[in-house]
């Protein structure tokens, strides 16, 4: 895929097709900015009128372009670009950025061009950038390419990135010229009919003048390409990506509780999360970001030194720190007692260290040594407020200066100074990143440790049960066969059971001797529930009983039930009774599955019972989820202390717990058309500290299991 | 008290006691800073040795200066201060600020002197400003004071500005210059021994030049004065504060759940949030809510139009706004239609209104005019995004211009330009905040309309129950005549029920037939515990048995239990048993107290049962609280759902919870020694939806109860 891509971010000669002489059209706002930015190879603007066009001989057609091109900038009106197309394969052209618009983004018919378009481009081996799009930037020496309409010329630099929305994309390269932040190549992917985001992640994972990629995005459009591609350079290269459309109405109108829970933000949230993408929410955060990635190394562990030059910052500093999940690092006796024999007597030598105002700048350079040399600390914030005695750029130079002797640990600057100087040090090269606020500064930090935390977190496996696949088979196409896409709840249970997850024991029966039978076989104590498809309110008339705990119980309870139903002359209403295993146990999980029509299945784990919707206590994963990523699902939900065991209860046997949630999510990667299911509660047994499926409800998308089943019958059982 | 102040803040002769002029002392960064600022009235500098003082002619003593002087700001080293307050006193100067340092941040000896000189002070009927402060600034024509030492001189507008810690003061006024946010006035209130936050928070109330008040504060030291004095001025103008120190290892080593949750910072926010005081958690925040506050009204309510010229900052707009609580306006159809008529095809007339890039100068107007007129709509948030047509700073004047047409409803603007341009606009004088990104925008119209809540809100009212408050003495007198300061659980009951809270009827009985009668009293079910003082595993023996439904049934337990202690040999270890009301209902609240230090009695109220430490679902409130607190408190959880009924239980009688609140508050306030006070679980009954104390426990503070209650006994029960 890389050379692919090369023959437009690399491109030896451009052809600019509807390259125009008139200021003020986007043919001329391309040419100028390729002229002005210098590109190393060779312009061929392409106008039929026009001699010369920024200083360049333009050619009438691409077949008088004397030698071969590697991309052509398409920029004519939208009913031209075909033609344009087949002109360019015949001129064997293999990049095409198509800025046009009128394509998808206005309705139907421009939906069926782009659509025609990108079978042309994909027909004749071509990869294109947009239509609808800004442009693209290669920044690089030997390139300098600004085939863009964006008010941008930017700096170059390290950071690649790509937006989703063109404006968004200009207004984010212009404000990067505030920040020391050098641009490598930045891709204007507009309606993205062929390059997409996930193509650039691609290509960028290997593009050695990159070192870190921002992303603007607004959908995903192929999510497990996106996670696939997304591991493998997140493992190099930091990603960090603004993902908009947060609030959107996105809760689904599923019936069940996974499924109300999960809205489409969750499903985006969990996928970024399982690819190691960083995100952030606001283009602010991401330059914050970016800075603190393009100057510091990825810090070994999360435990901060502060040093400062006044107590008020450096208590701001600590609890931001704090708020943010980093910790405030312990400073050793030793490097105290170091610390205490130059600072002034009023100063503080525990974490956050006051240097207090009168500090000169060698305490400064002392103070930083002696942090960095620390082994308890991951990572400096070092606090300058300007008073009377110190430049803030002297401060600035020393920090900087040992950075250069340390290269190993980030140090991370705040300069609670005038904006203007700020401007003045984001200006010149430097090798820290320098912040306004320290609020910014703990943020940046916990994100660089968040890549830590990334860098070390295993691959993971999606472990493989031994399951009865036909066993759900059969049930589900039992279903399906009186025309339910819904499973009853004794149905769901033994579909959980065929899958290995631990069940609430339960069995029906018809008569007293019946129950008093089956009764026996569960052990007490059981619950007995009626069944009646006739009854509708069954605890009203008393039809669920708790606690039976002994056979002579049960059979009086039985009786009892009788003589309830003759009152109300239900007894013939009355198909059975369920008599069921009862779970004693104040702690109710829960596990499910809902479907995102984009996303595809998410799995549900959190606090249950009641609980669910009110508290919304639960994680989510994007399936397939490996046993790592389970493991820190149930590790993220405040419940998971109930789980340890927190107010004296047995503690649950977490382990299975996980195993439930990987036997789920084997469950719904072997029958995809599983829409919805829930396990609520999975209760956590006081003896025993299992987790047992009390409850459970299976949903499928009836057309689509039907067809699958069909199939696989067709297929003599191999489903 | 604005008199006494007066003389600190609008001096009309100033002596400055330890001028110098030697360049880098602070007496000569205050006497130039005084000349350069251009002091109104008549300086002073005093200087045994020195003739001119920054072309100012010195004193060789206050007893040499010509007129009444108004202010004495003291810059001498700390030693002479006590001689140079008493010479104030005889020239009969009553406003005093203290630079010099060496006080109570010292240590002990300094903590002496501070509270030394704080007796002259109030012996001679001064007010100071510090010790170990910065300074005073007014900028207001006909005073224009800067005595301060920071590198200041600020503009002059409208906000008046305090802070515990002096280097951070001196840079936010630094910093401020950048924006378009003048201050009226500035006190450094250093050590704060006499004129404190809460003294300038009343000061302030009344001053005609300032509009609006900026803390930064790390402690507050009066938490009931505070909170009435803030509640003033809050309702005339907006005071905006951060309270440095959330992250502080607050919570007590007390051992009741509300005790460990009330961390210090907790007690913070509830008394700023009872106050109406705004709190902002960085600097920078502070700066734009207080931008915002400068150049908006306070909206009506909380729906937000945004327009811009980019889908995607629209769309990051969106998130913004609904996760600041806001809601996005809905526009009438009638608007839109109007927009239809001048927008370009391809722009959206829903709400956020995308007028695309192509958009002219007068599609801004128009546009925000009819948001404007648009009865749904209560503030508008307008993005620009410098594209190739249009001037940023044509587009702001357009803005402003609307905005003066239409004062009356906030409008916000966001530039997502350089930083050039944000510095340019800051610079001259607007009508409208600018911001650079609409997460900042919509974050300060949260605020805004967070102080309409405020005004909005009713003072409430802080019921007085008839209550059996010599019950409640008796109860914990016994307690303590037995030397416990932790009541039993029946103690705690009792004292619950004394004040009318509707607790878990019981009762005591030391044999089968009592027990039969104390629970056909009480009505089925019940549940039976044993007492006893010998065994302490009370369930392994089956010691509680819940659902007794019927007096046969009790007699049956009571017998099965006298057999399983025989069997363990212990039937002569057992007291009675109790005999409880069975309460059924799985929604388990907890209410509670618990004692901070600093703020007093801190109320609790929330999700109970098994969940309280860990999901946190808790509100808190400082004592005493009034009905409308009590209201928001118990809105404020996320079980309230669950108290509404969300899952078709019976809705629980809130009216009957929150008064169960207000009656502990009484109590509490009745009984200031009370320090810990649980009720968890406060059950909701399924059948009546009643809130019922379950279970209870108190502490006091044996001392204080126990001098308290002599006290009372003495003045023959009055208490």
């Amino acid at each position: 895929m890389s050379k692919e891509l090369d023959s437009i971010m690399c491109p030896k000669t451009i052809a600019i097709i509807g390259a125009s002489s008139r200021p003020g059209t986007i043919g001329n706002e391309i040419m100028s900015k390729l002229v002005e930015y210098g590109f190393a190879g060779n312009l061929y603007p392409i106008n039929l009128k026009t001699e010369e066009i920024c200083g360049v001989k333009a050619c009438k057609s691409i077949f008088d372009v004397p030698e071969q091109i590697d991309l052509a900038v398409i920029a004519v009106g939208r009913d031209q670009v075909m033609t344009v197309i087949d002109q360019c394969a015949e001129k064997n052209i293999k990049g095409i950025v198509v800025i046009s618009a009128g394509f998808k983004e206005t309705g139907h018919e421009g939906a069926e061009l782009e659509e025609e378009l990108l079978q042309k481009v994909r027909q004749y081996s071509m990869r294109m950038v947009g239509p609808n799009c800004l442009g693209v930037i290669n920044t690089a020496e030997g390139v300098k390419m600004d085939a863009s309409f964006a008010d941008a010329l930017p700096l170059a630099g390290k950071t690649a990135f790509t937006s989703q929305s063109g404006a968004l994309g200009a207004a984010i390269l212009n404000i990067s010229k505030d920040l020391s932040l050098g641009v490598s190549q930045f891709v204007s992917i507009g309606n993205a009919a062929d390059v997409t985001a996930e193509t650039l992640l691609d290509y960028w994972k290997d593009e050695p003048n990159t070192d870190q990629v921002l992303l603007y995005i607004e959908s995903i459009s192929d999510p497990p390409e996106f996670r696939r591609l997304a591991k493998e350079i997140t493992k190099k290269k930091p990603v960090i990506a603004i993902k908009a459309g947060r609030s959107e109405a996105g809760a689904s109108a599923a019936s069940s509780h996974t499924g109300s829970l999960a809205g489409a933000d969750l499903a985006a949230e969990a996928l970024l999360n399982q690819s190691g993408v960083i995100r952030v929410n606001s283009v602010l955060e991401m330059f914050e970001v970016a800075q603190a990635f393009a100057n510091c190394p990825v810090p070994k562990g999360k435990r901060v030194a502060i040093m400062t030059n006044a107590g008020g910052p450096g208590i701001m500093a600590t609890d931001a720190i704090c708020e943010n999940g980093l910790e405030m690092a312990r400073i050793s006796d030793k490097t105290k007692e170091y610390m205490r024999n130059y600072l002034a007597a009023a100063a503080s030598v525990k974490n956050p260290v006051d240097m207090i105002a009168s500090a000169p700048l060698d305490h400064y350079e002392k103070t930083l040594k002696a942090l960095i040399e620390e082994d308890s600390v991951d990572a400096i914030m070092v606090i300058y407020l300007p008073l009377m005695n110190l430049d803030p750029m002297d401060v600035s130079k020393v920090i900087m200066n040992i950075k250069e002797q340390y290269p190993e640990k980030p140090i991370v600057a705040v300069m609670m100074a005038k904006n203007e100087f700020l401007s003045t040090i984001n200006k010149i090269e430097t090798n820290i990143p320098f912040y306004q606020y320290p609020e910014t500064a703990a943020n940046t930090m916990a994100k660089l440790y968040s890549q830590r935390e990334w860098l070390d977190k295993p691959e993971g496996k999606v472990p493989a049960f031994n399951v009865d696949k036909n066993k759900v088979k059969e049930i589900i196409s039992c279903a399906l066969n009186q025309g339910r896409s819904q499973l009853t709840t004794l149905e769901s249970i033994d579909v959980l059971e065929a899958y290995g997850i631990r069940t609430c024991k339960y069995a029906f029966a018809s008569n007293v001797d019946e129950a008093a039978n089956e009764a026996n076989k569960i052990g007490y104590p059981v619950v007995m529930k009626i069944t009646s498809t006739k009854i509708s309110h069954k605890t009203e008339i008393g039809g669920v009983i708790v606690g039976i705990s002994s056979e002579e119980q049960l059979r009086n309870e039985y009786a009892a039930l009788i003589e309830r139903l003759k009152e109300k002359g239900m007894e013939n209403d009355l198909d059975g009774v369920i008599i069921q295993e009862m779970v004693k146990g104040d702690r109710e999980m829960v596990c499910g599955v809902a479907t995102d029509p984009q996303y595809g299945h998410l799995m549900m784990f959190g606090l249950g019972g009641i609980f669910v919707e009110t508290l919304k206590d639960v994680a989510f994963r994007v399936n397939p989820v490996t046993d790592i990523d389970v493991k820190e699902m149930v590790r993220s939900v405040k419940a998971y202390k109930l789980l340890l065991g927190a107010r004296g209860e047995i503690p649950a046997k977490i382990d299975r717990v996980e195993e439930t949630i990987l036997r789920l999510s084997q469950l719904v990667s072997d029958f995809s058309f599983i829409k919805e299911l829930d396990i609520n509660p999975l209760k956590i047994s006081d003896k025993t500290g299992e987790g047992i499926a009390v409850d459970g409800r299976i949903e499928v998308v009836f057309e689509q299991a039907r067809q699958a089943l069909e199939t696989s019958g067709a297929s003599s059982g191999s489903f």
